[in-house]
């Protein structure tokens, strides 16, 4: 039995907006904390990492750790449809096997979903990444705005970093960009570690900053050539953390 | 000889771009009441019932009944064009042969279109439908909302009724939505009959709910398998009128 | 060595947009007096004669004149990225054939563009055109209201004049729209000259009437069957002109 009730539409649709942009179907996975979802893309480039916390939800019922695999993109066509000012109801029907969104305001609403039969070995692992080298706070913006500048000249972006600064440079067709930040800089909240180096695709790295409507700061952890690591937080309601694996660089 | 003269340009261009969505020409009929279309799409599933009322003209000048065939889609891209403020004069040229449209502001502005060579036998007959079962008055937006929500999941809707309660419902590749409104509801102006039962296709539905800029609630007849009236209405100004066939469901 | 900086990133956004629009690469001067860029379209119809005044830069250091041809399309793409409140820095990189685009605000943003070997032979003559016989200043808005109007009905314009009045007409398959403005009606601030007569193709009006966010008001100068002239002007700006080649009408 899982049922559980939520105001915060805005979360939800957020998040699963972005995840969508990135993953179309994966396996929840709802527990008493909370509902999660770990999930790669079909190319295993990227790695969404999703904890929706059970302190958000107005009630949350539920009597054994239980997994449901859903269509992402499926559940956020239904989301969308929720207004600000509704509550949300989500709840499994083991009977009919399906997801149930309730949307109630001074109608209700009832929008069903299938539960899907995916294979618990498609949860990756999202493991002990310890070869981080570099981390940083950043205003989402200041990312964003660097990302959104690269692709006017490539597809991939090299970022540099060590524990004073970080560089953010793209090369194409002969034009190019470069941005660096400096620790202490305005946006830029915490700056640490020691030499970094990694390329990375751009189409994955702009559908991550959608997560930017999540929360106005982002942490990036960089190694060298490893991959990145980006944590999308508001405390005691929502994680979005995202693994990106580097390209690597063709001499 | 026909001449009017109206200065409600959204009235006019709202309800030429909801018609134009369905139907792409129509025999006009010119009377002393106002101007009238009768016209059903090519397959014969949506009708539009469609009256400009003489009193909603600053002046009105005709001496004898006219018909006159126009492309509508090309009416809607001139009046588009129309300014809010822009006095509009509409007249027919009997030597050309053209329907014209002035539009003046500041400036004078002359356009001119084909006047068409339609057979009368393409206006549809309205009929007395006296099988209607049941009758609601709505909010648009309530309408509009359930027909968004089962877009989602389908591109049919079943719509339901008794006496006091009206629900729409849709079914798609296992995903599923419901809604219910009951009498006395929020946005349920009227409810009145008894049972009702029928399909219908989701795209004519959301093209004829185009209309919800004429009018802020929606009068809604349904039968037993049979067709919808939608009828969206501004006392003394317009009627724009809708009939949907149903969809008959296969076993 | 070039080296200017100018704050007001619009009127370069704006200016490069429009151009881009018509033409894709060109050669642009590097003067004591700014930056000038004279080229037609590959079907030499439309020529652009553009001056972005010295007086607009903040700062403005030139050793010798220079050409430096570029990708219009691709340096609108990274002045699109500018925000206003940055400050833009252009300059040469003669070691390594760069344009370089610098955007300081918080952070620093370095674009570089490659600087493309096109032929001086590619900068077509201004010439003095003295055949023009009518000359009238008007506000931008009407000229682009009359453009759009035509856009409904067909794709090139018949623009008559003579000293008192100026008509803008247009004839597709059988609709048609015919504006006229008298001199001293509003929005119409000179009108002098004799008889002229030409018509023009609606697809390049419509991309340099995009000058609009330049200028409030252009002067127009017309012929019989000959070259338009548009000039968008804002005094010790920036001037963007136009002359496009009339159509010849078949008989």
């Amino acid at each position: 039995m899982f049922k559980a009730e939520i105001e915060e539409v805005g979360l939800l649709k957020d998040s699963m907006k972005t995840i969508s942009d990135l993953i179309s179907e994966g396996l929840f996975q709802l527990t008493e904390d909370g509902i999660q979802l770990v999930a790669a893309d079909p190319a295993m480039v990227g790695l969404v990492d999703f904890t929706l916390k059970e302190e958000v939800f107005e009630t949350y019922e539920i009597n054994e750790e239980t997994k449901v695999g859903l269509n992402i993109e499926n559940l956020y066509s239904i989301l969308r449809r929720a207004n600000s000012g509704d509550t949300i109801t989500l709840s499994v029907d083991e009977d009919t096997s399906k997801f149930k969104i309730e949307m109630v305001n001074n109608s209700t609403r009832d929008f069903s979903l299938p539960i899907l039969n995916l294979s618990e070995d498609d949860i990756p692992s999202v493991g002990d990444l310890d070869q981080f080298t570099f981390n940083t706070d950043l205003d989402t913006s200041v990312l964003e705005g660097a990302i959104k500048d690269a692709m006017v000249v490539s597809d991939a972006v090299t970022i540099t970093a060590d524990g004073d600064s970080l560089n953010i440079s793209a090369e194409g067709d002969q034009s190019g960009v470069d941005f660096t930040v400096e620790s202490g800089a305005e946006g830029v909240h915490e700056m640490s570690g020691s030499d970094a180096k990694s390329m990375f695709s751009l189409d994955y790295l702009s559908k991550m900053i959608g997560a930017k409507k999540l929360a106005d700061t982002v942490t990036v952890k960089l190694g060298q050539d490893f991959p990145m690591r980006m944590e999308f937080t508001q405390p005691d309601q929502v994680d979005l953390n995202f693994v990106l694996a580097p390209r690597i660089e063709e001499d």
